[in-house]
């Protein structure tokens, strides 16, 4: 086992050679190789001549440092952060929060502003004193529903309780730089605001200042994070495929659902605190991938369902459909070398066999061992897994992460000859929901 | 619309006349009549002479006034509730109490033991005083390795809390009436106890004592979650096939994956408090249906993918993928008929359109938009998606929520000729898990 490596791919458990006809034939992926060297290719291109935005964000040092900069002068003094956002607004910062946020440092993080429940709305209200609250709003062009009616209310709490005035102390907008109703808003009050790169869709936006502030405020050593990005970015630029594991993530993934109808993508970390890390991919997976037309203009209907899993806990609750249900998945376990914390289980009662045979194990060594089990029963149930192994949970790994999946991401979309950047599929129904909210110029 | 009705499902556009091709055929519904009313009959005389277990539980009131009666006991001076299970032993009580906990009433409720991550358990004993904490350990045989390891290692810190005598005071076993591990460690020290009952799995089990003790701790009327049950069981084997909810929605979800190879189910509920319930919804289906052999011991393999989607959030995440990606899905929306609480939108910029026509709308109102808009948007793409509506969400609600979700199972099952109480495909991994942590008389 490469220890040293700070993201590596098993997919052997993917392979026929290991579960039987379900499993993708080593010389399928061989016979791959020209496509994933030519989709290789073009983000390599692209790279080198910054026509795909996300690719080169973790070197824009200047918007880290600035990120940084505001991060600090708009905290002092204050208690908790509410980010408003949604989808690619909200998720990637989410991830970030819940994986790194360490206990004794940074403002507490909420978000609100993904929903427009009233019952969320009040809850916040209830627990959070918005006199020592920064309120940081997200939408590229302000025309959102969800984060910009979260915002107006809280907009106006927030003024009812420190002043007209003092208000835009109390208010981040990231946003578009020139255009949009948010950016007239800001400019109109006066708030800091931050960019969204124009060149830098939503599900790619981690590590914009659109996560990275959040990420910031809450404590998180935000270089980190790109250095973790730009590494796996970089290996992945330069390894050869075969041994590149986002190709193999990618062509894997593209001969299951394509020679044999695995429609169904399961990421399922063991590690609670990778839980949302799921919900990410889940939006990054599921709206690059899903299109109906290709980049010809033909109807292709292509798309693969993520499913968020949790190891251990879904072993009690999904794990039967898995070994048993039809052969319609593949499986991504990500499995964390050491934990940050971790506990020796005491031997209280030494003549009950049924516990004292876990008396000093760690629960680390426990959750490994779960995983490694879990992959066992489904490999001998011929069920196609793999592992993205790391060794510890800290801001290089998720930004590394973060990097793999999107640029396992973006491989797919050219395997698929889909638009990984779009979402069309979208546009219809927000133009209804403005309809039915009797918004001038949208009929149903 | 017949709003004075509880609970009821709208099914409109899981049919062929609205969606096209991925519908289902009405007069396929039509010829399945005999076979759900067979399912039907079935359930009704396992009502009537107990042998379905889950299904008789609402009327278990001495079991009720128990844990009533017990939660106002151990609470008594205490802070937090510390509910220690997995699966089917914490995901009902998950989801009642974030679902419907009072704001002004009951303990706190934090959840762990689903995980044996130490991250998350570390996190624990940071925020909780375990000195106001009572811990509900949870599982029927004691034998499962999440629960009891975090429970041994969380009774060590209670006791060096607040000393070895004390710590029994603090402390409530969910767990078999007589044989087990836990019942042995809980009779030896002392415990309180509550029964799970022998004749109740445990993903059926919320409104037996293992749900209903955390939801009572937490200030949920109980006794309304089992009207609710009640009242949406008697209906559902009073009512004739045809205008039978659960049997349509079983039915539907039935043709749809046999006749279209609609294999993924989605719950998708617009109520932030509701996202839990799809959790739990996610095992119910998952575990009770997919299953490689069927009742007969011929293999078939069968199983649908339960999906948990959030509206509105998910709209910016899945949405793109379900209006455009392949027709494998089946979408049931929960709609909930009024808040309980709400806010109207203020107009602080009158000039700006983009934000304007916003100006006194309430969030509950725009949720609502939001849903149909979401549904109508399917439709049009031709794709397959009922609603399940609520007047609000209280216990009376939430209780016949989860009931309609039990039967529907339950006639799912009897449709597949799949038995929906057991889970052999967990078994394997479980044994393997034991022997990799060196358990005598286990084996790789």
């Amino acid at each position: 086992m490469p220890k040293e490596k700070p993201l590596f791919y098993d997919h052997r458990s993917m392979l026929k050679e290991r579960v039987g006809v379900a499993g993708v034939r080593s010389i399928d992926l061989v016979r791959l190789s020209k496509r994933l060297e030519k989709a290789q290719a073009k983000l390599k291109l692209a790279a080198a001549d910054g026509s795909v935005g996300w690719l080169t964000v973790p070197e824009r040092r200047a918007d880290c440092r600035e990120v940084k900069s505001l991060a600090r002068k708009m905290s002092a003094g204050l208690k908790t952060l509410v980010v408003i956002g949604i989808g690619g607004s909200d998720l990637g910062a989410k991830t970030l929060v819940r994986a790194l946020k360490p206990a004794s440092r940074g403002l507490d993080v909420r978000f609100v502003g993904s929903n427009t429940d009233p019952e969320e709305i009040a809850d916040l209200l209830r627990t959070v004193d918005l006199k020592t609250a920064l309120l940081n709003v997200v939408s590229k062009s302000g025309g959102t529903i969800e984060p910009m009616s979260t915002f107006l209310l809280l907009r106006d709490r927030l003024m009812r309780r420190v002043g007209r005035k003092s208000h835009a102390r109390q208010v981040v907008a990231t946003t578009d730089r020139t255009s949009g109703v948010l950016r007239t808003i800001a400019d109109r009050e006066g708030y800091a605001t931050l960019p969204v790169p124009d060149d830098v869709g939503g599900r790619f936006s981690v590590l914009t200042p659109v996560g990275l502030f959040p990420a910031a405020c809450a404590g998180i050593a935000v270089d980190g994070l790109l250095r973790g990005a730009v590494e796996v970015r970089d290996s992945f630029l330069s390894t050869s495929v075969g041994r590149n594991d986002a190709l193999n993530f990618a062509g894997l993934h593209y001969l299951g659902y394509a020679r044999r109808g695995q429609r169904i993508t399961v990421l399922m970390p063991y590690a609670a605190r990778l839980d949302l890390l799921s919900s990410w991919f889940r939006q990054l997976w599921g709206e690059s991938l899903g299109k109906e037309i290709n980049v010809d203009g033909r109807i292709v209907g292509h798309g693969l369902t993520p499913v968020a899993a949790l190891g251990a806990t879904d072993q009690h609750s999904q794990i039967q459909l898995y070994n048993e249900g039809p052969f319609d998945k593949m499986i991504t376990f990500i499995e964390v070398g050491r934990m940050r914390e971790d506990f020796s289980l005491p031997n209280p009662f030494p003549d009950l066999e049924g516990v004292s045979y876990l008396a000093g194990k760690s629960f680390g060594e426990i959750l490994r061992a779960e995983r490694r089990a879990t992959a066992m029963a489904l490999e001998d149930n011929g069920r196609p897994n793999g592992v993205l192994h790391i060794p510890e949970i800290s801001p290089e790994t998720v930004g590394g992460l973060m990097t793999f999946l999107m640029l396992s991401t973006a491989v797919m979309a050219e395997l698929l000859d889909v638009n990984a950047y779009n979402q069309p599929g979208v546009e219809k129904g927000k133009r209804i929901i403005s309809a039915l909210l009797g918004r001038k110029g949208f009929k149903l």
